[in-house]
């Protein structure tokens, strides 16, 4: 039986593509409207593996995913950066100069600007998602209408890219995370995600950052969200490089449980190769 | 002459009730459509300030204006914390039974969810801004529509409210900057607002942080934003308590620029009082 993972969008989504690349293409791909149900797809038990975008180059972090990753009881298996490569699609023979709209995710349209701008009176359209887009004007055959998504969502609807690579910066890439429920953590983990609260006090951020420090553990994000109830406080997500299960690892995280108010740790994993 | 601000939405925006709490009723407010160009009013010396939402204790940090402070060329000479208090506003007479869709901004919708479940069939609409959607359902009389928005909102064009205080959460606040160009730092100024690109090495981070502990200064927010061209590298946006023109700051600035790429101050500026 194949493994089944649930992401967030419609088939050719760029999170298709990311589970591909992570997981070969012998896996049963179950697409849901929303983050959270996302998430709920493998809490429940109806899907293996969650795969969701945590943060892009160039736009930042999907804020709601790290609010989900608290929230959840997913652990973080895996990560995967993905080149994103933003192409015009429109149906069959559809002419580039009878384009009027372009549909996408309000994202996609911002990191596309050089390219809608030198066709002239095109509407750009926010949408649902980027492979939606194509969904749609495929099943309307829209003429007039184009989308901007993946290579891939392009070839699963049977539609045609007009232009390929059409994104303004080449150096856009999107990280994802796999998620598990019940998965141990990996023997390769290189790389630990954790969210903490700290007590309200100066300094404390530093004193939380020195348990790392101190111990030469490389710190490679660290993102700061809202603690709801408690105004212009936050709560700090941290990923640094070592596994949980390292000696280093533990005993820093052991020092940081003296300090903080709150540890959780969201999961090792192998950091992605690029 | 009374001084020109500018503001990102229409008239009766949360922004606006963010001014008039600031300043007084007595400036001229200059509504644009986007914050690019509520900060590009001020730089162009049309209006003295621009005042832009930066967080909200909910959602968390507005990323836009984060990515404008550093683009753009103006100071933060000022700080204000708002309530925010969300209502069901219709047309005059309009029976709350009888409305069917709702229009908002998608980050109102989402913090009012309890009061729009109990009414049972309503379609969310999500909405350019707040205000927007009360002036359009005015515009056109809309009978069996409503918008969420502010007191004042409802009152400049004329609506009712008919359901008050709906937000989910009552400790929802957002904090704006108030943006010039020529001001000189007030002299009552007791935080600052810096953003900094740090060498890509372990640690690194952690030194910043101790040019503040070292001296006793107290964070009280740190934002990261991707820097374009150097995938998952970050500038990270640092407010502190004291004045840029203090002995002990001027010291940690000092500092800071031993062990960083690049400082950018954005402002000192008197802290919000609540």
């Amino acid at each position: 039986m194949r493994r089944k993972l649930a992401f967030q969008g419609e088939r050719g989504a760029f999170s298709e593509e990311a589970a591909t690349k992570l997981l070969g293409k012998d896996i049963e791909l179950v697409p849901c409207p929303t983050f959270e149900e996302t998430f709920d797809h493998t809490e429940a038990g109806k899907t293996e593996f969650s795969l969701v975008p945590i943060e892009n180059s160039l736009a930042g972090s999907v804020h709601e995913n790290y609010d989900l990753l608290l929230q959840k009881s997913l652990r973080i298996v895996g990560e995967v950066n993905l080149r994103v490569v933003h192409n015009l699609i429109g149906v069959r023979r559809a002419p580039l100069d009878g384009i009027k709209k372009v549909y996408s995710h309000p994202v996609a349209l911002a990191q596309c600007q050089a390219v809608l701008k030198r066709l002239s009176h095109v509407e750009q359209i926010p949408a649902y998602d980027t492979a939606g887009s194509v969904k749609m004007i495929v099943e309307r055959q829209l003429g007039d209408s184009a989308a901007i998504a993946s290579k891939s969502a392009a070839e699963f609807y049977g539609a045609e890219i007009l232009a390929e690579g059409i994104e303004d910066n080449k150096e856009n890439y999107t990280r994802f995370f796999l998620l598990s429920k019940g998965e141990p953590i990996h023997q390769n983990a290189s790389k630990t995600s954790i969210v903490v609260a700290l007590p309200h006090q100066p300094g404390s951020l530093f004193k939380a950052l020195s348990v790392f420090a101190l111990r030469d553990l490389s710190l490679t994000k660290i993102e700061s969200r809202p603690i709801h109830g408690r105004p212009w406080e936050y709560f700090f997500y941290i990923d640094f490089l070592g596994s949980a299960e390292e000696k280093q690892c533990k005993n820093a995280l052991r020092h940081l449980e003296e300090i903080a108010e709150f540890v959780k740790i969201l999961g090792s994993y192998p950091r992605a190769s690029d």
